[in-house]
């Protein structure tokens, strides 16, 4: 009994994304100005957390490329630890190939251009030292761009606070993904940080609003969506 | 029996700080620079935390200004939460008079001039948008320097990277406050984040090293040192 329970849990789980790799990304980056500060986005990862977990329980095996976050890793997902865009981007490309990229993660659009090896100190004029600024790599539209090893399918998140859908239908085609999950982060929508979302699945075929419901829940919708997506491409 | 127990909860504990407020500031201060960005200092708020608890289980009466962190409230400390370095300052002012005043947190030193109302966008250019700076309130000196209800000791930290001590006594004469306890936050200390600290304290009359220890163990070798001076002061 003991030996067949044991087996139950190490046993792949069967189920609509059996034999598929799965890679997700989660919570915010991290952009250091020197050793003390930073720059970093809004994110509790739960989001993409609830992803990865609905991934593993739908049979994926599941790499979760996560920023600093304070949640426990989903059961039978890999979770790889990093702290900055790059490091975010590099994580992913490594973890490739896979059958599909979601990336839920609220990545820094800027980074320091410098990191400073020494905490930087007030110079006593009342004026702040400039921070120059440069984007960071653009991990969905690098990885929906691959020529070689690209995902068969691309997901994409928009949180946005103005301009929903037609920002997410702009992202869409700028980024080349497959699908994005539009969410609205401003004030009023409410969902920032908290266990609920209310997203819109943006595709070329047209826009599909879903109520607002748990984290989870639109975790386990994702991924079902996807599961018919695979089974049907 | 029960009644006892819950008396003996309810009591205030009796101890070298007992009749006096202590304001303890915690954690990291996030400073937005729209709805989904902003800037912050690394910072656990553990050592804070620890102190606190500390002042607490020696009598004091607690208030504990805390940034974002993820720790649980000390038993019978009034938690107050607070995200910017503005708020911190002004939830301190509010909380006076106190009897001793003690700035863990890790204040961020500059803010964005401008927290946008919108998220800000790439505008496609390849380069970052400017990010206008300006300093925020040094909250220890503005408490240190108060001619009407400075509390009897104000006691600041100094987390720095380069030539500790020489910084931490600069800050001392120039902050106005009567103690600093300086710690090293450089990679080689290995304390940022950690469960240990090794600190010094500098006054006008030298400078006392600590060995390392546990941060719950410098939380009560501070609260004691800051009994002893209320005593003899």
């Amino acid at each position: 009994a003991i030996a067949a329970a044991a087996e139950a849990i190490l046993a792949p789980v069967v189920g609509p994304l059996s034999g598929r790799h799965v890679i997700v990304t989660a919570g915010p980056t991290h952009e250091p100005i020197d050793p003390v500060r930073y720059i970093a986005n809004r994110s509790s990862g739960k989001q993409g957390y609830a992803i990865a977990a609905a991934a593993a329980a739908a049979g994926a095996r599941v790499t979760l490329v996560s920023g600093p976050v304070d949640l426990a890793p989903p059961v039978g997902v890999t979770v790889i630890e990093i702290e900055t865009a790059r490091d975010m981007l590099a994580a992913v490309e490594i973890a490739l190939p896979a059958d599909v990229a979601i990336f839920a993660a609220a990545v820094a659009d800027w980074r320091p251009v410098h990191e400073a090896a020494s905490k930087i100190k007030k110079d006593g004029s009342g004026a702040a030292p400039p921070l120059a600024m440069t984007e960071n790599p653009d991990i969905l539209a690098t990885i929906a761009h691959r020529s070689a090893g690209r995902p068969g399918l691309v997901v994409g998140f928009a949180a946005e606070t103005d301009d929903l859908i037609a920002n997410a239908s702009v992202k869409l085609n700028k980024k080349g993904c497959d699908v994005i999950v539009a969410n609205d982060v401003s004030a009023e929508g409410g969902v920032m940080g908290g266990a609920e979302n209310e997203v819109a699945l943006v595709t070329s075929e047209g826009i599909e609003r879903w109520p607002r419901m748990p984290k989870g829940e639109v975790g386990r919708r994702l991924v079902a969506w996807i599961g018919a997506r695979l089974a049907n491409g």
